[in-house]
Parts: C-alpha cells; sequence; structure tokens
C-alpha cells in the first residue's frame, strides 16, 4: 500500500534494534483519513471472504477495525487487555509480550463470539506474532471460525508472520518492513 | 440523539445499583454505523469550535472519536491508561476509577498536545467525571486548551456533569440517563 508506506517513510522513526516509533499518525496520535484508507485497503484484500464480523485487539487495532467495519457493516469485537471483574461468560488466553518482558491475559465475551461467527481479524502491528496467536486461540475456543488477519505494519524480519501462515488463513500486512536501523526503513519487495 | 436512546432501550441492560451495560454494541462489541452516527452528532454540537485536534482516552472512547475526528478531517489523540516504557516527553495524570476501586496514571506525550492545540475530548461514558477530569490536566499540564467534552452516555444521576460545568467548557451528552435500576432505564427531559 504506497500511501501507507510513504507515510511511514515521511512520518516514522526507526532506531536499532529492530524499533519503529509510528505513534505520530497510528499508535498514540491517530490520522483518521489515514485509517480509513488502510480500512479500504483491507475491504480490497478480504472482500472476498464470507465473514461477518471484525474481531481486533484494544487499543491501537480499534481505528483500523472500526473503518473495515463500518465500510463492511459488519459488528467490530475488540478483545480486551486487561480481564474485567464485571464480565460474564469470559475466554481468556495468555500473551508474552517481548516489548513489556511481560504475560498478561487478554479476554473476550462468549456473548459477542459464537460458534456461527467467521472473522477476520485486525492489528497495528505483526511481530512476533504473539498476540495474534492468543486472539487465534481466543477464536478456537469460542467455536468460532478464524477466516483471515490483516496488519498495518508487519516487521518481516521477525518470526510473526512464519507462525502465522501455518494457520493457513489469508494473511495480509499493508506494509511489510525487512530492515530497520537507526534512521532506515526497507520494506519487502 | 434518539436513535441512540432508542438503542440503549433495545439492547442495553440495566441493573441494580445503578449498573448499565451496553457492550453489545459500544464498549466490547461495537456497532460501527451507530459510532458513524454518534460521530455526525458530535460534529452537529461541536462543529462551531476552532478545535484543531481530538482527544480520548483507550479504549472505548477511540472508535467515536475516530469517527468524529474522520468527518472533521483532524487528527485524533487517544491518552494511555498504562504508563509506556518507550514513550518519551511523557505528561502523566492520577485517576481513581470507582468500577476498580483504585488509582491509576493517565498519560500523553507532549509530541501530541502542545500549547498550540484547541482540543475536544471524546468518551463513552460520564459517570463521576474522574477520568475526564484527570484527561483536563493533562491537557492544562500540556498548556493546550481544552474547548469541549463530549460523551455518548451520561448518568445524569452521577456527579460528572455538575463538575464538569465548573470547566466553564462546553459539556454535551448524547443520552443523558437519570434513572438505572433492574431492568429500569429512564432518560432526562
Amino acid at each position: 500500500m504506497k500511501l501507507l508506506k510513504d507515510r511511514i517513510l515521511k512520518d516514522g522513526k526507526s532506531f536499532e534494534g529492530g524499533i519503529l516509533k509510528v505513534d505520530s499518525f497510528i499508535n498514540h496520535q491517530m490520522d483518521p483519513i489515514l485509517m480509513k484508507s488502510i480500512g479500504v485497503e483491507f475491504v480490497r484484500r478480504f472482500g472476498n471472504l464470507p465473514m461477518n464480523k471484525i474481531i481486533t485487539i484494544e487499543a491501537s487495532g480499534i481505528a483500523p477495525a472500526i473503518m473495515l467495519g463500518y465500510l463492511l457493516e459488519l459488528p467490530v469485537v475488540f478483545v480486551k487487555k486487561a480481564v474485567p471483574k464485571t464480565m460474564n461468560n469470559m475466554l481468556t488466553a495468555s500473551v508474552y509480550s517481548y516489548t513489556k518482558d511481560k504475560t498478561y491475559d487478554i479476554c473476550v465475551s462468549t456473548d459477542f463470539l459464537t460458534k456461527t461467527d467467521q472473522v477476520v481479524f485486525i492489528d497495528d502491528f505483526l511481530a512476533n506474532g504473539n498476540a495474534s496467536i492468543g486472539v487465534y486461540e481466543l477464536v478456537k475456543k469460542a467455536g468460532a471460525t478464524m477466516l483471515g488477519m490483516g496488519f498495518i505494519i508487519e516487521k518481516s524480519f521477525q518470526k510473526g508472520n512464519e507462525r502465522l501462515q501455518e494457520l493457513n488463513i489469508q494473511i495480509e500486512s499493508l506494509a511489510r518492513i525487512k530492515t530497520l536501523g537507526d534512521n532506515l526503513i526497507e520494506f519487502e519487495d
């Protein structure tokens, strides 16, 4: 997605150790016009799948997911990263975060994820794939079907894509980055 | 906002103790079409203000805020409820949550909130107003100007609105609920 890649080159900040900061337009300050374009691109890529619901994970996944849900007129469920006391019928999975070096629980209510649901998962980043695999486990536990997963940015030098390919579902990343260094961003292709 | 009130009566669940669950269309599963209509209503109410940015707080504020930002073509900053290790130039405030009975820190980067910014704050619920006042403090600390605050649902039997009126800015709630009981929802007006 050229618009996105150009924006990453213009406003993204990269550092040694594979670090990319896109908090000026994706995950702290958000550009809603770009988010709509991202939604349109996900429609283009997933539009042939028979999904009835979009699933995402708080917080940075919500903006692209709601735009996709809006365009497709489908409900959007966001998986929570903290387990609320008041939630009923809860499914949980554990996710290890490399960035934070800790394991946390994610959860979803079975009220909104059932065996008749066919979902596409949307998130901002694919790196090691741990959060995605956690959400995949929740979908499995609910008896629902995961049809595809879409990411705004993939760090293709990490293991996530390879691990997700084993699920045999459609995996899409709108910008695949193969190298990140100090002031250096290189895309695949 | 009639569409919203009708939806709350249809799909909201109310319980003794002033509890309202709207997690089937607002804060766990989200209806993107309704969120767009909510965005339009916020445009109608805040459209005359000279704001250059929308501010919200993760996670349930993001969907209505991104819709408002999309319609107005303005950036949206979401305040974080956990303080990231990697964030630079961080401002923080403390918020006491009655629901969770604990105090937590919220934060925003001064990279995205400066003294030239004039913002409108959007969130899903106004109850005691603690989160809103925390965000107001962040905006003040950044030297920015808070022009208005908009909420999808207000529990008008709690203190939030009264406390926010003291800020002398425009406060808007799209559905104001005066009574919540077991299977009982009554709106103001």
